[in-house]
């Protein structure tokens, strides 16, 4: 991992959590190297550097970039959901806080490391065909459309030498929290919670429903992956999608069924288009600028359904 | 054209000048309903309403969006080379006061339609084959980047249905005022006006450099079309690379050099590599998405000369 300081903003998400441990033991603990920024940081660790607060709040940017990091982690972020209902939201986390954090780091003395969380969500969800670094981004919903803004302004920045910055679309990212809310692909991840607990579940896509899915563990590979990338091996192209697993509905069910010991029936399905439309109809998804630099995704079904459990778990 | 208010920024610019005029021809000199904004609106017609201040100035938009415009034509723009010199002049006029143009129609009773003039820079200039309405974005300038962020969010606010956008990727529109400045494909201008005087001039590129080129003339065509287009006839994709005449400086300077009688070789060439790679190496483009909605080019390099020789003598 890069010596100097690091900066983590949505430290206490879900993401960040998983990526706050392998960082501080990746660190060996070293104290006051890591800070970390969220509203609630009541499960970080005691030895990172902690501001509890909003990004957006004034003084804190200031706070946060004493001393300049070397590596800034940028997860901090208003849900697709949540944007999607309050667009305003959206435009205060996801594009201003963010462009503000961007510009700040460009005056610095010097250009630091940056890894962006994007999403899929960049590219939307009409596609014609199968999807891959060509594919144009074609946002269809106010969270995709900032995060695809955000991108092209660290591009911009990183042309210009003044951020050394590389944007990750993260895939569905599996299992969030039980019904964490905000997020409006949510339902890929209550399905195992479903089962773990062998509740009954209506999954509001059919069994054909088709998605891009990754386990928290490989998101935080890939993104201290991101991290330790060195900048000659970046070229002007700054976003990249994730690899990712092409994961069916009905499959993802039979494979938690089988590692869970419960009845995939369980999970009933009462599809709802709009959601289907959004987050149910990824097509094939190749990804060779990612493969390129070294990103992986879970390599099987069942070694991400494997994952997570032992995730869920522990 | 719509009955109702219209709205025109940057109207005291190149294209702005003339789409005024052009404008308040087809109204019939309707006095009040057009209103224009500039930082220097000395050319303007006495008829329209004068906002004389910069856009981005406090209470501007308020009073230029009183009363509510059905037609917004968004023309104002800090140009590409002073965008890339000063990127914080580029944010605030092509990014922040376009941002709050567009959120501030998004808050009003009704969606207006928004012309907005986005730029061919919001594709970029690293080409590995020819263009069309499938090739990913991506700005090699700052100017690039900050017009592609706001179409983006004009696409949003459309799908939302607060906005009725269509932002046009304008290719170079000759003849631009000789040695405006502030434009780096300003060379592909400055060879009408040399040869009109009958002046030596040395273009910043060779003879095989390659651009997309329109006529001003057929540029405000353009952009009265858009203004015009039924907003059935718009899907999802809320932006659109305008068809252009992909010429070569050669064949370009021989055709002007034909229609003014004077000697081709009054131009040599002392190319700049940086100009030349942003600005003379286009390759051929496609725009079935634009051509689909009725956008046209100038039909031939005779005619486009012919056009902007008029103009110049005009």
């Amino acid at each position: 991992m890069n010596a100097g300081p690091i900066l983590v903003t949505g430290a206490g998400g879900f993401i960040g959590r998983t990526l706050t441990q392998r960082l501080l033991g990746a660190q060996g603990g070293a104290p006051g190297q890591v800070t970390l920024v969220d509203i609630d940081l009541s499960h970080a660790p005691p030895e990172a550097r902690r501001i509890e607060a909003d990004l957006a709040s004034p003084g804190i940017l200031d706070q946060a970039l004493d001393p300049l990091p070397r590596l800034v982690i940028h997860l901090a972020s208003a849900p697709s959901a949540a944007s999607e209902a309050r667009p305003e939201l959206s435009r205060a986390v996801n594009l201003d806080a963010t462009l503000a954090l961007f510009d700040r780091l460009a005056k610095a003395e010097r250009p630091s490391r940056l890894v962006y969380a994007s999403s899929i969500a960049a590219l939307g969800s009409r596609f014609r065909s199968a999807v891959d670094d060509d594919t144009p981004p074609r946002p269809s919903l106010t969270y995709g459309a900032h995060k695809l803004m955000a991108e092209t302004a660290l591009a911009d920045w990183s042309r210009r030498g003044r951020l050394d910055g590389i944007a990750l679309r993260l895939p569905g990212i599996v299992a969030r929290p039980a019904q964490a809310g905000g997020f409006g692909s949510g339902f890929w991840s209550d399905v195992f919670h479903a089962l773990v607990r062998g509740e009954p579940y209506a999954a509001p896509v059919g069994p054909e429903a088709m998605a891009w899915l990754m386990s928290v563990g490989a998101c935080v590979e890939n993104l201290l992956h991101a991290a330790e990338l060195q900048p000659s091996s970046l070229g002007p192209i700054r976003a990249f999608t994730l690899p990712a697993l092409h994961v069916r509905m009905a499959d993802l069910l039979a494979e938690i069924a089988l590692q869970t010991s419960r009845r995939a029936d369980l999970v009933s399905f009462a599809p709802q288009p709009e959601l289907e439309t959004q987050f149910g109809r990824y097509p094939p998804l190749a990804t060779p600028g990612a493969d390129a630099l070294g990103f992986r995704h879970d390599q099987s079904l069942g070694e991400l359904v494997n994952q997570v459990l032992e995730d869920l778990d522990g």
